[in-house]
């Protein structure tokens, strides 16, 4: 993650009293809220979230980026708030933007607008956008950075770490027993984990770009690999389905080949081999990249995801562990390079969600 | 558990105005962490917490049982009451006993002391010590149950699943990787948790009289099997430790050999054999049980693990997931029976807790 890595060298050192006050702080969180309202609409731009206060610390705007190609959340927020926003301050979650994109620069609409002071989680390690800060601080601007930032940066972790890696960022899920199996002895793995979980698998799906499987679990499982809504019915928005497949053993028959969805059979003739003579798992990152994909759901199987962790390919790991142990059978990552405890891949862990009886854990692999 | 199981054949109808108000169910909670504090120091008894209510619902008493031979939660209590007890409310998470035992029966010292009202959590389903309500009924005292029931059958799970099984409970603690690994490939397991997470294990094992594992965990990984406060040194009260062990393998230097506490070597000799010709488990259990042993550790290793929880001997699992992954190497719980998902061994969800970076979650074992 850049969370540690913020760029402070054109920012004046702040004065204490321009730290963030409690209200800001809270706004912030809001701003992160609203954020990630924007998740897998907005790629390949960043999540951005916004809320304007007045003199009082009253709300008088909110606003976050919808959608690529649409209004950035700053300018929506200075929409709602109309003539309020003179003398306002805007709590938001990104540095705001600086150059002429598809829209025009949110540090001079801030300006503007008259907003007198901006607070700011993460600055933008985006070449190309950097400067809002020090042009809102020439404009007489108030600015305050860093507030809430490990909120914020986590919220927009997929961009930000597409802007380091210059690869899709690669989230791994997995529905697994308390003792870490994906499917028992004989294959069986339908359904592991519950209801409201599966629902949330389908909310994450909506909310990336591309779907990755390995050809054993498309050849053990058959699925679909589809984003669909409570109701079950087909959402409109269908990512990407991805299937490593080095030989090209996809059956013509498979599910995962129906017209629901785009799927692209990956084989070693496409895309390369690696060293082993299997397709090469970072060429076909560099493939996806190429062809505009930023946010890759890993769904599996095991051995897929542990050459992918062991590749270095492997951003996020996402848990669903239902009440239930097996003793046996498939372990969700099972394979790759590590012998010895000081090996393993480290984690950070970021989130603990229930959904029913089942525990979800979110991480981060850690780079560092 | 025995949560579900609760007698109400000799309970009057609760009238509406016998429900408990918010303040009770407030100071249920309250007796419930109070009650908690015996885990350990009262077996084989059960724990029980008790705050008395003034008629403001203002707090006049608080008690817990201590320790085996001590004083009850209620007379403790009562005494710290004194005459302000005098139409008060007692609050207790177990059903008042009504037998001579050690101590007086805690109905009369109620009724005695002029309560005029008991909320109760759980009823008493020992046949010896049956008959509190009815006792408190007879004497004009307004007696209303089942209010918090679940918290306090789970703070008293072991005392309740003893009596339901007549064996010691069973817990059943691993540290894991989030893929469900207790060891790498080369056998390296020192440190998959944090310290936090160590500690909290050390506040497990003073909790229970017994430790037990497998002779394959003495012969790989050498513990010693004690308990220790914070500052390293060893507490004055050690657990039995048990080492299942068929053949009588464990090395005369073993650690777990050495006079900080007493420890049992089980041999089939000793013990008698299963179908197998090893260890039996049921007997394993069957002689603890006679020795007076209550709460059983499972300390592991994988292959014991899943031989007691195939036997149906398990009653709780604590696992501390780690953030790492491994990819390889033993999983937690490594064999038994179990072939297709539906034959899974379905678990209860009880609590989930964060120890620094690690996730601690607690399942009881279904038996529905």
């Amino acid at each position: 993650m850049s969370s540690g890595q913020i760029r402070t060298g054109n920012i004046s050192t702040a004065s204490p009293a321009a730290a963030a006050s409690a209200t800001e702080i809270a706004a912030m969180s809001r701003a992160v809220e609203l954020a990630a309202r924007g998740a897998g609409t907005v790629l390949p731009n960043p999540v951005v979230g916004c809320v304007l206060l007045d003199q009082h610390g009253a709300v008088i705007g909110e606003g976050w980026h919808q959608q690529a190609g649409g209004a950035h959340a700053e300018v929506n927020a200075l929409n709602q708030a109309g003539e309020r926003a003179r003398g306002a301050t805007a709590v938001v979650t990104l540095e705001p933007c600086n150059h002429q994109g598809r829209t025009g620069p949110c540090s001079l609409a801030l300006i503007n607008a008259g907003v007198a002071r901006v607070v700011i989680a993460v600055l933008d390690p985006n070449p190309a956008a950097v400067g809002g800060v020090a042009t809102l601080q020439k404009a007489g601007v108030e600015v305050v950075t860093g507030v809430q930032e490990k909120e914020a940066s986590d919220v927009n972790r997929v961009w930000l770490g597409v802007l380091a890696t210059q690869r899709p960022y690669v989230s791994f899920k997995a529905g697994t027993t308390v003792d870490g199996r994906v499917a028992a002895v004989d294959g069986t793995s339908k359904w592991i984990t519950s209801p409201a979980s599966r629902g949330d698998v389908h909310r994450l799906r909506s909310e990336v770009d591309t779907m990755l499987v390995g050809v054993g679990t498309v050849l053990a499982d058959d699925p679909m690999l589809t984003v669909r809504h409570p109701d079950g019915s087909l959402a409109m928005r269908q990512p990407l389905r991805v299937i490593a497949d080095s030989l090209g053993q996809t059956p013509a028959s498979a599910k995962i080949l129906g017209d629901e969805a785009p799927t692209w059979v990956a084989t070693t003739a496409d895309v390369g081999a690696g060293s082993d003579g299997r397709l090469s798992l970072p060429l076909l990152m560099a493939k996806l990249y190429g062809f505009g994909r930023r946010h890759v759901l890993l769904e599996g199987g095991p051995r897929l995801a542990a050459a992918m962790l062991d590749a270095g390919l492997m951003d996020e790991i996402i848990f669903y562990i239902a009440p239930l142990a097996l003793g046996a059978g498939k372990n969700a990552i099972d394979g790759g390079s590590v012998n010895t405890l000081a090996q393993g891949h480290r984690l950070e862990l970021r989130d603990v969600t229930t959904f029913d009886a089942d525990v979800r854990l979110r991480y981060t692999v850690r780079r560092d």
